[in-house]
């Protein structure tokens, strides 16, 4: 079967980057790896670890018959990383990312992009709260769903190869317009980072306690509080880029909470209950 | 070896007290077990499941030669179950509890137990979000925490024992007194419980999307709301009693979440970086 992609670049081998790699890599759906990254250290070592065929610092290099270019850095570089690299790619290339958010990166890219040159957001619902490369796994992307972003200006043609690819990794793929993306993602994923970082810190500024009170914490906390342990470059980042959304979140929540506590300060049985009851449900059934 | 305990009431057998009758059993650590119930029905099926050798709905019977009982009933009916089972005991028996709240419960008991009834607060830090012994299982309480609340009042050779007792059946054994303990619970256990009740509810409550949203959500976010299927009764229990301490730790943690709110609100990229190296540094050193 011919490959839907035979040179693939990824720019920031990073959690995301490092395990397409290794995805790419398992199941051949590339002749050739081309690895993009700041350290030469870093990208040396990836190379030692079989992730990338080569790697280059700078975009001058490797570029001239790639089919795919991923951008794989921080949300808040890849525009600039994807503007640096539209010079270097050949007519047809198909450019995406791995962003965790969607504005302020697909409008401003296509407006960037020569006709000739085939830009899709994207976005895989995949990680853990480790990052770098060498928490990367190949099977990081499978059965989950990696999210597309089409725009009415995107190539049919490169959309479908895409998702091709990204269902070859092992995801299912859904389209969302860049709006409901990142709307969605700023209650699901965004918030719940923003509430596990506040709740880890809450606890620790509690005054008044001997030693570290976590050290008594069951299994509970320790789900709950994992993903306060993410990367905090690329959290930042998302709090910036998706300001909007995650304030308007968080205000959902902020009533939420408070509308708990405030059954508790009534001491209202039947609220509280019926709050529980609520979310219980909600969550058995995922 | 003699056993500490030759034989056990328990009261209430949900996720702890059935997963207490298990490990008893398993353990070999008490010649009989009696378990105490409000449902007939319920009860029947814990017996024909092995995990108690005789049931009663009322107290009237088979307490006479008890040498340890185990209130296991939701935190708000210990103190009344307690009182109800007291003068059926015979002289030196030892009590305990296994409620997550203590204040509200230790003090009152003591009032009510005769000079040769021998009553310990007790907390076993384990549990998942699943109730009732349906969910029970020997091992819940290997290497947990259970945290015993002697007073002034205690006898010093039940205390010893109670401990021995937790310590068969696989746990750490720490004093706490009850005021530290409800103020440490409510800080790192029932604030993030009320936390993921809340997320989830808010979550649910946002408007404007097509489905249930939650469906697209990824690892993290199961994880972190896993608690909010808990037991209803018993959380809201917890709630009620715990109220002062628990309205203190959601005040904490409202401050530290409205103060990440500004910085993303301000774009202050600095201290956003440095909340969330707060958080990660702390989870990672747990």
């Amino acid at each position: 079967m011919e490959k839907i992609f035979k040179h693939v670049a990824i720019i920031g081998l990073g959690l995301i980057g490092g395990s397409l790699a290794r995805a790419i890599r398992e199941r051949s759906l590339a002749d050739k790896i081309t690895g993009y990254g700041r350290s030469l250290e870093r990208m040396e070592k990836a190379h030692a670890l079989g992730l990338v065929d080569e790697f280059y610092i700078g975009f001058e290099k490797g570029l001239e018959d790639v089919d795919l270019v991923i951008a794989g850095t921080p949300v808040r570089t890849i525009v600039q990383k994807t503007r640096e690299v539209i010079p270097y790619l050949r007519s047809g290339t198909v450019v995406t990312d791995v962003g965790s958010v969607k504005g302020g990166i697909v409008k401003e890219i296509e407006t960037h992009v020569p006709e000739d040159i085939f830009f899709i957001g994207g976005h895989p619902i995949a990680g853990t709260e480790n990052s770098g490369f060498e928490s990367s796994m190949a099977e990081l992307f499978e059965n989950r769903v990696c999210v597309l972003t089409p725009t009415e200006n995107s190539d049919q043609q490169s959309l479908t190869r895409l998702e091709q690819f990204w269902k070859m990794v092992g995801s299912r793929v859904i389209y969302m317009d860049v709006k409901t993306h990142d709307r969605v993602f700023a209650a699901i994923s965004h918030l719940p980072h923003m509430v596990a970082f506040s709740l880890v810190n809450a606890i620790v500024d509690m005054k008044g306690f001997e030693g570290n009170i976590l050290q008594y914490s069951a299994g509970g906390l320790k789900d709950f509080t994992r993903i306060a342990a993410s990367d905090t470059v690329m959290w930042r980042d998302i709090a910036l880029m998706n300001k909007d959304n995650i304030i308007c979140a968080l205000d959902c929540f902020e009533n939420s909470l408070a509308t708990l506590k405030d059954a508790i300060l009534r001491e209202d049985e039947k609220s509280i209950e019926e709050l529980f009851k609520k979310s219980r449900d909600t969550r058995k059934g995922l």
